[in-house]
């Protein structure tokens, strides 16, 4: 413990000594479980140089301060952190700045999303959508990739129409004898909406409207319209306005557009697919499905996030639940102290789940990202190639992981919704000052459920994939591939034999096995209600985003495994085993529990054990791993940027500098409503305020 | 529709006729709904008058404009709302300003709290530890019922210690010679925390403190301390600071406070039970448990809270729900255009049940309100006439309204912030604007889950009463009274009998039967845990929380069944029942059908057919009432205050009228960043600004 001047008596709290002797106790090396979880010791080591790199830059780095910033504040800082980041973009390859910018999402996720816009969706709509010759001319002629010349927005959302991309109303005209687009906001419904960067940024956006040529309507395209000139003027017919405050994430200048008849060259449709020549031919795309693959790095971004957020909140609260204490254990003895809150076999549950969580999510985000690169390369290599069957296996490959992606993009931002929730409560009162950072993270977090794939939309669209392939296997003899290949089993399962009994519940082959029963068990009745309710999909929409949840978590079990058995034997891989156990039983097992139950794939004794002793049995061996557990996370005390987070376990000293740093010293400020305040408690009586106008003699008069 | 004088084409969208369909079939009157909600027609039409009071008072009225106002602002606007509503309170009388101080907590939830501190903490803990002269100084004769002379805060919590309020280590120590208490803070763990008011409002405040006389320690007790005098200087010995920023009321000037050996008069000492004479002889109080009546009002309140403001976010999320559009049915036919989303049975399954919750917690706050009153009031006469018999009785009477308050308390604010969630989510992407008001209402509610109890301590407490219960009746045959009675079935039903079986769904008194018997079961394997492991309460905490949920609910349920045998028959009852039936199925039934499960009360039949059919069928049947059934929260504009929740329906209007009213306007202002921004876009190359020092020419050097 520090040595302080400063007077104290009585029973000072030492939480500071009590993370030390936890850190002591460590049975693995934090370092080393760093590269599990990063996937690599190479990533491991880069991840840590650019944290200390962006701690250091004056710019780049953050503080509680953003804690206490107004919106204008924050937008004025995240321009200039943008950039101040354009300048690393010059000098890095491509693999690097992905990693820094993971970084970027979870310590600054408004600059993240805000520089985002730009280089994920609109450069990304101009990579997935343009030619080669488009593509080239934008991104690398124009420098926008380096956030030069040309700074893009991405306008597909209107007012009226955000999840239905299809419906979207506004038009993209053809004039033949002009050889323009004339894009068009028909009405008040059909304004861009949302537009991040509009507002006050961007020059450039791409803009999703409706292919009208001779007349005919060709469906939602993709076209780059200007919007501003090089001295940042808005062009003629363009108008744009601010969409004001949101919940999270105001750095970020989100904007409205409206266009009237705004004319743009036949060359800024985006024509890799869909093509308009100079007369009006329109040539419709073979597999439409590739356009949509834009937005795929998007998911696997939200996932990658879902680890990183989720690792942070944990860290936050377990840190806390070792420094503080409160109350006496049941079984305490008379001259025990207070009890550790982390010791506490409730708070183990709260809490230790949500950290096996995160490291399920850690390995599952690191297969996601492997498996979408790979198979995104090899459809490219087969496309530039023009190889029919190399593509026609890369549209296979993409199907799955669009099954895949889904499923995780909604589960996994569901997921760690609720752990930034549960670790702001589990910290009770403190968790509500803004300087714990649970406030603005859950609010920067909260967009991650509703954008890109609203999470019911995805799920119920997933839980339909699902429910096809199963049909296709019952049905039509089809195989299954891919995530799905379990499917193939169907005919085996269908029965009512519990899959998972007592004794099996530590084998992590056996709760898989069960998963996919679960699995198989569920979309076979959601098939059933299916057919008994005439096709109707949407009368079945609960059970699909039921069956996507499952899907996903079946994902991550799956990987964990895969990856476990490769590691050495040893108290790190004990450990391991012990946090997918714990996930397995209780975010699993226990949280679907009315479906394995139901379903006859668990009978009810053993989820009465389960509830009743072995998930607390995991929490129990895992509680003296917990802070080294946390450490490994890596995670300075700049990222986690809150009062109550810090490695060195002062909570109180750590919450009281910042309470102090952030707020007028006492005795240095009076709140411009105090002397007012004070007029009004010194008011005059009622009856002198009234004029003694209600009193008995009043009365007497009438 | 409204007829605009400006251009638009296309399918202009009509959400506002839309939502007048709606109503136009309503079977039943929203008025006398409002009546069973609020539970007389005379509290309706009293409310109704005091909203349009509200709306009308320039101070008072609230807007969209608290969306974007800073902290400063929020703190500053407050002070001159409590300056306001305290000349009401000048006029009307109790149960009319309680009814005011219900609308307020919706409306302003942070003018809310911050004159609550005063009126219900400072005041509630001087009512209920002081007293009678004592109350009558403070409370009347210094005038701090009318916010006169005394502005008061509560400071219990410190640094270290929140939920155990025995453990605080600020110490009175009586000084016999001068008949003074010295009131000290021993360390910073000690300092007070988070106390509302404290920083720049309060003249005075409660502080709980160790009383320690002649060296022994009589444990926390509390006491009057003046903060400021009447110039509102702080005293010496007085240090506050501002504790800053929250995730949410920041109109609360929230502070930090440390004593250091400030001195009061022996009077200050609130001494209604506990008593220190001149000479410093300690009379411990006879009934400790009287002393803690005062969390009593704050509990009914916050269940009172979960009914207004999930009625209010429901109605936001339905009335969009009517108003938007987004996909085709699959079923739809081919011309059909784009559905209203609130047909889609997804988003039914999202919505109706947490409108049908709203419904049960109107009534069941009802209810505790009524039985709190009661229980006070005849406990007070016993007090008063000094009627040892009816203070037994009114004890008992007050142990059962612990139970019953302390399980709704923790359950329904959970509930709450999870509906608010939903429904935000609900809106998709629409819900993030700050302008939708979901942000706001998520933030200043998320407290509520951990103050005046935490959430988790409060439900393991209630549920160690639910076990010592039953194991008072299975053991010692001791008879349970109150919320608690149904406990004396217990053996009746300790058996794997089925108890509701699939054609009793609808039978509320079944569901409610199912009910009991569940809680009987788990409480009893509660016990048997218990036993099993040495008597560690603490071992078996996740399960006294979950056994308090489905107490709360059960409290609600039944509630409502009282209520409902009331009522006259008709269209109005006939909706009733299907709420009451959808939120036994949905919330109690499919929400705890783990448990319901294990301990064999629903077979797995019966589960499934609730998942599949029955739940969404009642959805369905709900569907056609959603917009009469929210009308009837009779919640003014005002009052919901959401760009996407008006009265009208009409959305896209009302959601772009409330952005270009609270942003600058188009063409009208360049943001402070635009410059600096336009700059970095058109800055040199990299070469250029490398000073062409990395290329060819330079290696050849090497």
């Amino acid at each position: 413990m520090e040595v302080k001047n400063t007077i104290q008596s009585g029973n000072i709290p030492t939480p500071a000594l009590a993370i030390q002797a936890e850190r002591a106790k460590a049975t693995f090396d934090p370092e080393l479980m760093n590269h599990f979880l990063e996937g690599s010791k190479e990533k491991s080591d880069e991840i840590k140089q650019m944290i200390q790199q962006m701690e250091r830059d004056p710019i780049l780095q953050v503080s509680s301060k953003v804690y206490d910033m107004t919106k204008a504040e924050h937008r004025l800082e995240t321009a200039r952190k943008i950039a101040r980041l354009a300048l690393y973009i010059e000098l890095e390859n491509f693999s690097s700045f992905e990693n820094r910018m993971s970084l970027v999402s979870l310590m600054d996720p408004q600059l993240h999303t805000r520089i985002g816009v730009h280089l994920g969706l609109f450069l990304g709509c101009i990579r997935g959508n343009g030619t080669s010759e488009q593509m080239y001319y934008w991104v690398l002629n124009k420098e926008a990739a380096y956030v030069k010349q040309i700074y893009g927005c991405f306008a597909m959302t209107e007012l009226a129409h955000g999840s239905n991309v299809a419906g979207l109303e506004t038009t993209a005209t053809y004039d033949v004898e002009n050889e323009q687009f004339v894009i068009n906001t028909p009405h008040i419904g059909a304004t861009k909406w949302w537009i991040g960067g509009a507002a006050h940024s961007a020059t450039h956006t791409t803009v999703y409207a409706r292919l009208i040529v001779k007349g005919k309507d060709y469906g939602v395209k993709t076209f780059v319209v200007p919007l501003r000139d090089s001295n940042h003027n808005l062009n003629p017919g363009v108008v744009v306005g601010d969409i004001g405050a949101k919940m999270g994430r105001d750095g970020i200048d989100n904007g409205w557009i409206q266009f009237s008849n705004v004319r743009i060259p036949r060359y800024n449709m985006l024509q890799k697919y869909c093509k308009v020549s100079a007369d009006g031919e329109v040539t419709e795309p073979p597999n439409n499905q590739l356009s949509y693959s834009a937005l795929l790095g998007g998911r696997v971004v939200m996932v990658k996030d879902s680890f990183r957020w989720s690792a942070k909140v944990v860290t936050i609260a377990i840190r806390y639940a070792i420094a503080r204490r409160q109350f006496k254990a049941s079984k305490a003895g008379e001259n025990d102290g207070e009890n550790q809150i982390m010791n506490y076999p409730l708070h183990q549950r709260r809490l230790i789940p949500l950290l096996a969580t995160a490291y399920a999510f850690s390995n599952g985000a690191n297969v996601l990202d492997q498996l979408s690169k790979k198979t995104m390369d090899s459809l490219d290599h087969a496309v530039s190639q023009d190889d029919k069957a190399g593509i026609d296996k890369g549209i296979e490959e993409m199907k799955s992981l669009f099954v895949a992606s889904g499923s995780l993009k909604s589960t996994c931002t569901w997921s760690t919704l609720n752990t930034i929730e549960q670790c702001r409560q589990a910290c009770g009162g403190h968790g509500y000052s803004s300087y714990s950072g649970f406030g603005k993270t859950y609010n920067d977090w909260a967009v991650q459920c509703t954008w890109e794939g609203d999470n019911n939309i995805l799920g119920m669209s997933i839980g339909k994939q699902l429910v096809k392939n199963i049909s296709g296997v019952i049905k039509d003899g089809n195989k299954a591939t891919g995530i799905l290949d379990f499917l193939n089993n169907t005919k085996q399962y269908l029965n009512n034999e519990i899959v998972l009994k007592k004794d099996q519940l530590e084998s992590l082959e056996q709760v898989l096995k069960a998963v996919e029963v679960a699995l198989i068990r569920t979309a076979n009745q959601a098939l059933a209600d299916l057919d008994k309710n005439g096709e109707d999909w949407d009368y079945i929409g609960a059970r699909l985003v039921e069956l996507s949840k499952m899907l996903a978590h079946f994902f991550m079990l799956k990987s964990f495994l895969e990856k476990f058995n490769t590691l050495e034997e040893g108290p790190m891989k004990l450990v391991l085993k012990q946090l997918a156990q714990l996930y397995s039983s209780s975010v699993i097992l226990e949280g679907f529990s009315g479906i394995f139950l139901t379903f006859k794939v668990l009978d009810s004794d053993t989820v009465s054990y389960l509830s009743s002793e072995y998930i607390q049995k995991l929490c129990a061996d895992l509680r003296p791993h917990v802070i080294p557990l946390t450490d490994a996370f890596n995670l300075s005390d700049m990222i986690i940027n809150s009062s109550l987070g810090n490695y060195d376990g002062n909570v109180y000293e750590n919450f009281f500098k910042i309470v102090k740093d952030r707020n007028p010293a006492p005795g240095s400020y009076t709140a411009p409503y105090e002397e007012e305040f004070r007029a009004h408690l010194n008011r005059p009586s009622l009856e002198d305020r009234q004029r003694n106008e209600i009193n008995e003699d009043n009365e007497e008069l009438v």
